[in-house]
C-alpha cells in the first residue's frame, strides 16, 4: 500500500553500486543539457534565468520519490513555460514582485490539482485531449514560442500573446535592430541548428561511435553557451547594447511560498489546471513510450501524485510549473538512466552549479538563449500531422486546425479549451447518431447481417435491427426516432426484434427510450423483443419491471428469435391474449 | 424546401372548417387555462402580471407558422419562469425597468440561440441533458417555485435564491403574517388540490363523461380566480394589507426592443443558453408524446427554429422567455385541438382577454396567483425517480441527486451546469475504459465468448481479444494499456488477434493507439491480427499506411482467424519473413 504511493520503496530496496554507476554517469550528461536549457526556459517563461535553476533541482528529487517512470527528466519545458508568461502575464508585468509571486503560485495550484487528481484517480480527465488537439497544440506553441523569441535575437523590444500582435510588434520595432546581438544570434542559432542536423554524422565521420556522437552532440548547446560568454567578454558586447543575462544570486533555491490571495488564485486556477492537464499528457506520454521499451510499466495516477508532489517542491523553492521532458528523458535513457535516482543526481548537479557556476554566466547574451529555445522549439512543429489526418478523418483534422488556429489567434489557454471544446463535440455529435442496421439471415447459415450490403431473407412482418452502440443519454433520442421511423415505413409489421449484441450497457435515459419505445408500439399492436442481450445488461434489467412490462421475449439468440417469430404470419389480427412475456 | 422551414405551408394547405371547428373549441379551453397561468407565472418570474399575457400572444402565433407539432400549446411555463427570475435578477432589481429589460432581452438571446442551433442541426446538444438530470431540475425547480409563492400565501416580504435562504428568509418574516392573506391563500390552495385532484370523479358522479368532466375540471383556477375577486371586493381585502394585482394597462402587446448593450448580453448569455436548451428539451419531450398518440412526427431541429420564433416574438411585444409547456398541450390535444391554428386562435382569445378583462383583474389577490402556482408545481416534484435510478444504476443516481441537491443549494443555473458536468463526467470515466473480453471457441461451432463466463477453447500462444466499443480518444490510453498488459501476462505468446466486431469507428487517436500497440508486440516478436473487421472501418483503414505496416494479417472472421493462427504452434521461433501481410 505504501510502496503504491512511494515507488521509491519499490526500486529503492535493489539499489546497489552498479546500478548507482549508470545513474551517475546519465545524470552528469543530463545536468550539463538542463543548464541552458533552464536558463533558456525561464527566460521563455518571463522570469530571471536563475527560477530554471530552482525549477531544476527540488522538482527532480520530488519525482525521484513519488513518480513511477524510471527514466523520466522532470524540470521546466518549452510550452508550460509558455503557458506560464500568459497566465502570469495577465495578472502581473514582467519583472514585478507580482509576476513572480503568479509563476510560483501556478506551481503550487498546478501541484495541488495534479495531486488531487491523482488520490481520486481521474487520470482518465487526460483523455479529453486527444492526440489530434495535442499535437495541434503543440505545432501552434512552437510557432508561438519561436516567433516570441526572434526579438531576442534582433536585440529589440516586442510584445504580443498571440502571433499577429506577435508578428506586427516585430514588424513595427525592427528597425531597431542591435547588430551586435545579431551578430550573435544568427551564428548561433545556425550552430545550434547543425548541432541537432549535421553534429552527429560529423562525430562518426571523425571516428566516435554512434551513441557516443549521439550524447556528445546533446553538449552542442554548452558549446553555444561557452562560445559566446567568450566573444561578448572579448568585444565587450554589454557595451554595445547587447543584452547579457547579468549577475544571477549565487546559492541554493530560497524557501518561497506561494500565494494565498483568493483573488490571485481565482484568477490563475483555470491556467493552473490547463498547465496540468497539458503537462501531465505529454509527461505520460513520454513515460510511456520510454517504459515501454523496457518493458516497463508506469502507473498514470500515480503520475498524476508524482508530478504534483514535483510542483509543489518547484512553488516552495521559489520555481514555476515543472513537467517531463521529451529530450531530456531521451538523453536521460539513452545514457542508461536505471532509476529515478539519476534525477536526484541530476538536482545535485544542477544545485552545484547554481553555487558555482553562475558567475561564469554573467556574459552571456540572450540572444544564445533565444537561439536555443528556436532551435528547439521549431522540433515541435509537425507539417505531417494535418495531411494524414485529412486523409483519415475529417473530424479529428477539424479538431486539430481548430486548435492550432486559435491557439495561434487567441493564445494558449484559449487554444487548449477550443481543441478540447471541438473534440468533445464532435464526438458528442457522433455519439448522439450511433450506427444501427436492419438485418436478414444470410441463406443457409444462422448469421444476421445488414440488408443494404448483404443479399439477405427477411419477412415484411418481422423487422430486425441490430444496434451497434451502447444505449446511453447521449443517444436515447435518436433511438426512439430510429425505431419508430423504421416502424413507420413497414404497414405489415408485427414484430420488431432488437438485436443487442453490441450493446454493452442501457442508462436510465436509454432505458427510459425503450420503455416509450415499447409503449408505442404495444399501442400500434407491434411486438417488441430483444435477442443476444450481453449478461451484464440482462442482470441489470431483471433488477427492475421493465421485462414484466415487455410487450415480447428476449431470445438467447438472434436466429431463434427470427425462426420463432416469423413463423407468426400475420393471420390473427392481433397478439394472442397469452402472449409469452419476459425471459426465455 | 420552403415548407420544411415553414410547416404551415405543409397543413395550411388542407385546413377546412371541420378542423377550423375542433381548432376553435380547443383554443377556448386553453384560452380560460391560460389567462390565469400566464399572470401567474409571470409574478413568479418577478414581472408584471400582464406580461405573461403579452408573452402567450405573439409567440402562439410564430409556433403556429414555424413549428412542427400539430397540438404544442407555447407560453410561460413555471420552470423558465423561475429561471428568468433568477437571471434578471442578477443584473437588477425586481420591479425596475431594467429588470423588465433584462427579462425581454433575455427572450431575445434565448430566441437566436434556439434559431442558430436550428439552422446548425445542433439539436443533439439537447441530449446533454440526461433524463435523470432533467427529472431532478424539475423536482427541485418545483420545490424551489413552491416555496418562493408562501411568502404570498402569508402575505409577507421574503427573498433568497436558493432553498436555504428562502427558508431562512420566511422563518425570519413569518410574524408578520397577514390573516386577510391567509384567508384567502389557504382556502384557494385547498381548493385547487381539490381541484386537481377531486373534481373529476365529483362531476362524473354528477353525470358527467369522462371527457367532458376532465375538460372542466381545467377551469377550477378561473372559478377560484373569480370568487377570490369577488371576496376581495365584498370585503374590502384591499385596505386590510392584502396584496392585490391592482390596476393592468389594457391594450394589445406594446412594441418592445430588446437591449443590444453587450455588457448586458455578456451577463445574460449563459442563462439564456440555459434557458433555451431546457426549454427546448421540456418543449420537444411534449411534442413528441402528444405527436406519438397520434402517429404523428415531428421535426425536433425545425421545433428549435418554431421555439425560437417565439422567444423573438415575445421579446419584440414586451414579453419574456416562453417555451411549450406540458399541462396546457395536454389539454389543447383533450380538447381536440387538429393544427397549430388551435395556437393562433388561443393567442386572439388572450389578446381579447388583455383589451377588455384586465379591468376585473384589479382585485385578484396575488395569494390566489401563487396557489394556482403551487399546486401546478408541486405536481413536477418526482419521489418516485430517486427510488428507480438507485435500483438501476448507480451513476444515474449520482447525477439525479447531485442535480437536486445543487439546484436547491446554489440556484437553477448551477443546477442544469452541475448536473450536465456530473453526467458527462460519469460519460466519459464509463467511456475511458469500455469492454473489452479475451474469448475462445465454443467446442463444435464456431462461436468465440468470454473466456470468463464460458467454457471455450484456446491455445496458449494466440491471444483473441474482444474490444466491445469503438476506439476513440477517450479510450485509446486504455485500449494500449489493457492489450500490453494482457500480453505481459502471457509468456508463450505468438499471436494477438484483436477481435473487431463491436468496433464501428476508429479515430485518429484509436489508430495511433493501434499503431503504438503494432510496433511494441512487433519488437517482441508477435503478430498483431484483425479479425471482423467492419466494412466502413475497413475502407478507412485502407486509405493511410496502416495495415502496410500491419505485423500480421486482417481476417473476415474470427473462427478463421484462429484456426489459421492457432496451427502456427511456436516451432519457429520468429515469425517467418514472408510473413504474410494485409487483407484476405
Amino acid at each position: 500500500m505504501l510502496s503504491r504511493y512511494l515507488p521509491i520503496l519499490e526500486w529503492g530496496r535493489r539499489y546497489d553500486g552498479s546500478t548507482a554507476t549508470s545513474d551517475l554517469v546519465a545524470a552528469v550528461i543530463v545536468t550539463i543539457m538542463l543548464i541552458p536549457q533552464s536558463l533558456a526556459y525561464a527566460l521563455l517563461a518571463g522570469l530571471p534565468p536563475v527560477v530554471g535553476l530552482y525549477a531544476s533541482i527540488l522538482p527532480l528529487v520530488a519525482y525521484a520519490i513519488f513518480g513511477t517512470s524510471r527514466t523520466l527528466a522532470v524540470g521546466p519545458v518549452a510550452v508550460i513555460s509558455l503557458m506560464t508568461a500568459s497566465a502570469a502575464g495577465a495578472v502581473a508585468a514582467q519583472g514585478t514582485t507580482q509576476y513572480l509571486e503568479a509563476a510560483i503560485t501556478l506551481a503550487a495550484l498546478s501541484g495541488v490539482i495534479l495531486a488531487v487528481l491523482g488520490f481520486l484517480r481521474m487520470g482518465f480527465l487526460a483523455n479529453l485531449l486527444s492526440h489530434p488537439v495535442i499535437s495541434g497544440f503543440i505545432t501552434a506553441s512552437g510557432i508561438l514560442i519561436a516567433t516570441s523569441q526572434i526579438k531576442h535575437i534582433l536585440g529589440i523590444s516586442a510584445g504580443g500573446d498571440n502571433w499577429p500582435d506577435m508578428l506586427g510588434a516585430l514588424a513595427g520595432a525592427i528597425g531597431d535592430t542591435n547588430v551586435w546581438t545579431l551578430a550573435i544570434g544568427i551564428p548561433a542559432t545556425a550552430f545550434l541548428f547543425w548541432v541537432r542536423k549535421g553534429m552527429k554524422p560529423a562525430l562518426i565521420a571523425l571516428g566516435l561511435k554512434a551513441r557516443a556522437a549521439d550524447i556528445t552532440s546533446k553538449a552542442g548547446p554548452v558549446i553555444a553557451v561557452a562560445l559566446t560568454i567568450l566573444a561578448a567578454i572579448v568585444f565587450d558586447l554589454g557595451a554595445k547594447g547587447v543584452n547579457l543575462v547579468g549577475e544571477i544570486p549565487a546559492g541554493l533555491p530560497p524557501f518561497a511560498m506561494p500565494s494565498t490571495d483568493l483573488t490571485l488564485i481565482e484568477q490563475l486556477w483555470v491556467p493552473a489546471l490547463l498547465i496540468s492537464i497539458i503537462g501531465f499528457v505529454e509527461s505520460v506520454s513520454v513515460a510511456q513510450t520510454l517504459a515501454a521499451k523496457r518493458r516497463q510499466r508506469i502507473v498514470p495516477d500515480q503520475e498524476l501524485i508524482g508530478l504534483g508532489a514535483s510542483n509543489i517542491a518547484s512553488a516552495f523553492s521559489g520555481g514555476y510549473p515543472v513537467t517531463g521532458g521529451f529530450a531530456r528523458s531521451v538523453v536521460n535513457f539513452d545514457a542508461g538512466a536505471q532509476t529515478p535516482a539519476a534525477g536526484a543526481f541530476t538536482a545535485v548537479g544542477i544545485a552545484l552549479a547554481s553555487l558555482f557556476l553562475t558567475p561564469l554566466l554573467y556574459s552571456l547574451p540572450i540572444a544564445t538563449l533565444a537561439a536555443t529555445i528556436i532551435v528547439a522549439v521549431l522540433s515541435l512543429v509537425d507539417l505531417k500531422t494535418p495531411r494524414e489526418l485529412w486523409a483519415y478523418s475529417k473530424g479529428d483534422f477539424t479538431a486539430h486546425i481548430a486548435t492550432i488556429g486559435i491557439t495561434l489567434l487567441a493564445g494558449v489557454e484559449m487554444g487548449v479549451i477550443a481543441g478540447v471544446s471541438v473534440g468533445l463535440l464532435l464526438y458528442l455529435w457522433r455519439a448522439s447518431r450511433p450506427h444501427a442496421a436492419i438485418v436478414g439471415r444470410v441463406p443457409e447459415t444462422e448469421h444476421f447481417r445488414n440488408v443494404d450490403r448483404h443479399n439477405v431473407f427477411t419477412v415484411p412482418h418481422v423487422l430486425s435491427i441490430r444496434i451497434d452502440e451502447s444505449l446511453t443519454y447521449l443517444n436515447a433520442r435518436w433511438l426512439e426516432e430510429y425505431v419508430l421511423e423504421r416502424v413507420a415505413e413497414k404497414p405489415e409489421l408485427r414484430h420488431v426484434i432488437l438485436m443487442a449484441s453490441a450493446v454493452n450497457e442501457i442508462d436510465a435515459s436509454g432505458l427510459e427510450s425503450l420503455e416509450a419505445i415499447n409503449h408505442r408500439l404495444r399501442d400500434g399492436g407491434i411486438g417488441l423483443h430483444f435477442s443476444e442481450v450481453k449478461g451484464p445488461v440482462m442482470d441489470r434489467l431483471k433488477r427492475i419491471h421493465f421485462l414484466d412490462e415487455l410487450n415480447g421475449k428476449v431470445f438467447l439468440s438472434q436466429s431463434r428469435a427470427f425462426a420463432e417469430l416469423a413463423k407468426d404470419d400475420g393471420l390473427q389480427s392481433d397478439p394472442p391474449d397469452d402472449f409469452p412475456r419476459g425471459m426465455i
